[in-house]
């Protein structure tokens, strides 16, 4: 492996000092890149994108070529997990993901497959190897996984949920079936991660997309609960160094104290909550990356420096912040305005940081 | 104007003591009930339904003869301002509301129109007096309306948005514009709401659907700032009593103790939040209203009972609190889990009430 020679972001998550705050952005390999869209399109499908590394490698590194991130993230589907264990994953037009067997029941849940991450999901851990081997050291390479009850929200739903119906009614009505299905997906999780750090990830994130649609009492026990014990089950040093796991709920900002006692590093933290804030929620104990409004891109490169310059102050001083969107960048934002944003970021930094 | 008969809405939402715990749901007249789509269906059009008083009342009062609810709500469309202003709104199937003329400059701005509640929104005016005639004073009526941030953003987008580009667009590179919409769309909802008081509404209730998108300096600026416009200038008492105001902004749960400064008597909850750190949040200041998940009527009546319990305990004694939703009522429901609700909220309150 070769020596990593941006580690601004492994430092910033361990709340080392650095020079500059480190930036990335979710889903900063996606469709807003006209290169990412030919990409797409030379593969035929966004599963064969996905599953061919490849390919998952160019469109890693796409916008790398373009903008000093000071991270890569591999390129990947959330829903591999469960395609793995057997669901039989697709994607209809405008409808998104879908599963062709989900799972309703007690037998569903007995019948699911636990994968190795090396046979069933070798692709993912291809992708992995041949990214780390095309980056080349430049920067660090974060690995990621869904959270088990985000992941078991579209398992129980069949594919994207608008309210819930299913996944919910099995939590409340069968929290035993629930918790059964969890504990398998959290398992998975766990073994998928770290065969990502096997394979090359240097910093991990687990993103729990739907853990905001709990109560506070339903988060804590089928979300946290199971994020915790993923946690837990993790290599956390690879290469001689730490690996860094990031954990970001949507619409978690209520429960930054609760989640920063999980055994992660670092918070993703989205815009509705101010980092001054999280901050105090949270004092010494984690690293905050985030959080402006992803429809910040939208408006003028100057609009963006001041939104940058914002969020920048709202952090602070002193070691912690890693910037990024508070949500992944949308698919019609100008990729000159993701420049400006980036640009802003290490030119205006460096004064939080003497 | 007939006597109240209960009043427990009133009372609890000017935290004054009551014997049970007043219950009503949001979008409580609507698809899940068989009589309702029966309605609807003679309606022709949801836009019709809203139109035709006799109708929109019909539809008002259908929860009321199944359930014991402790309140009726106006049966509307929160997108009856904008429509009145000049937009033209109309319904497509699978697509939800959209505008023919949406709002994007100056010049968009300057040809808003300024309604008289009592002209181009006379229907709702008329509804409201057909509602409070066929009530008999049985419960209160609610009145209602979207808050200016929320409205602007369906006028300025032509419809329900996804990711806010354009509203968004315009509030960060246009401010001056998004400000000058929004203070001519404030005056128009405090017209309306005030005619609905006069026409008979005996509490007011302000949606700030939309609310909960935005960071919070972007919440206090462009959505809070105008609600509290909004309630400076509505009317506070009718028939001899004070007409208590509801401020709702879905995901606002961390921003409760700036709304409980806006000068409203109730501030609405979602279920992300636990009413006992509301309450700890607002103090003595407000009443809280909430905040069942409304996926918990997914469950067994059993489930559903339990979930009641657990919002009471969470609320505890004394006054101030009334049992909703966080959200509305999703329109696949079964009308005997809403029953098992209403029921469980009467018989579980009383102790907490003593």
């Amino acid at each position: 492996m070769s020596v990593l020679k941006n580690d601004r972001l492994l430092k910033a998550l361990l709340r080392q000092p650095v020079d500059v705050t480190p930036v990335w952005m979710m889903r900063q390999a996606g469709r807003y890149l006209p290169e990412y869209r030919a990409t797409r399109e030379k593969a035929g499908s966004f599963l064969n994108l996905c599953k061919t590394p490849e390919l998952a490698c160019e469109v890693t590194l796409q916008p790398l070529a373009r903008f000093p991130l000071d991270a890569a993230i591999l390129f990947s589907d959330i829903l591999t997990i469960p395609d793995a264990m057997g669901l039989g994953l697709y994607f209809t037009e405008g409808e998104g993901p879908r599963f062709e067997r989900p799972v309703r029941n007690e037998q569903d849940i007995a019948a699911l497959g636990s994968p190795d991450p090396e046979q069933e999901l070798r692709y993912v851990m291809d992708a992995v190897r041949t990214i780390r081997r095309e980056l080349q050291g430049r920067v660090p390479l974060i690995g990621f996984s869904g959270s088990p009850w985000t992941l078991a929200t579209y398992m129980v739903e069949g594919g994207g949920a608008k309210n819930f119906a299913l996944s919910k009614g099995m939590m409340f009505d069968r929290p035993d079936l629930m918790h059964a299905l969890l504990g398998k997906v959290a398992d998975a999780v766990t073994a998928y991660l770290n065969a990502q750090v096997a394979a090359g990830a240097q910093a991990l994130m687990i993103f729990d997309t739907w853990g905001g649609v709990l109560s506070p009492r339903d988060y804590e026990e089928f979300s946290l609960a199971y994020m915790r014990r993923v946690i837990g089950g993790l290599t956390r040093e690879a290469e001689g160094r730490r690996v860094p796991v990031i954990l970001f709920t949507k619409g978690g900002g209520q429960w930054l104290p609760e989640m920063a006692d999980s055994g992660c590093d670092g918070l993703g933290v989205d815009w509705t909550t101010d980092l001054k804030d999280a901050r105090r929620a949270v004092g010494d104990r984690v690293a905050l990356q985030g959080n402006m409004d992803p429809c910040l891109l939208y408006a003028s490169p100057e609009r963006i420096r001041k939104g940058v310059a914002d969020v920048l102050e709202s952090f602070g001083t002193g070691p912690g912040h890693v910037f990024n969107l508070g949500h992944g960048i949308h698919p019609n934002i100008e990729p000159e305005h993701a420049a400006a944003m980036v640009e802003a970021v290490h030119e205006l930094s460096p004064p939080y940081h003497r």
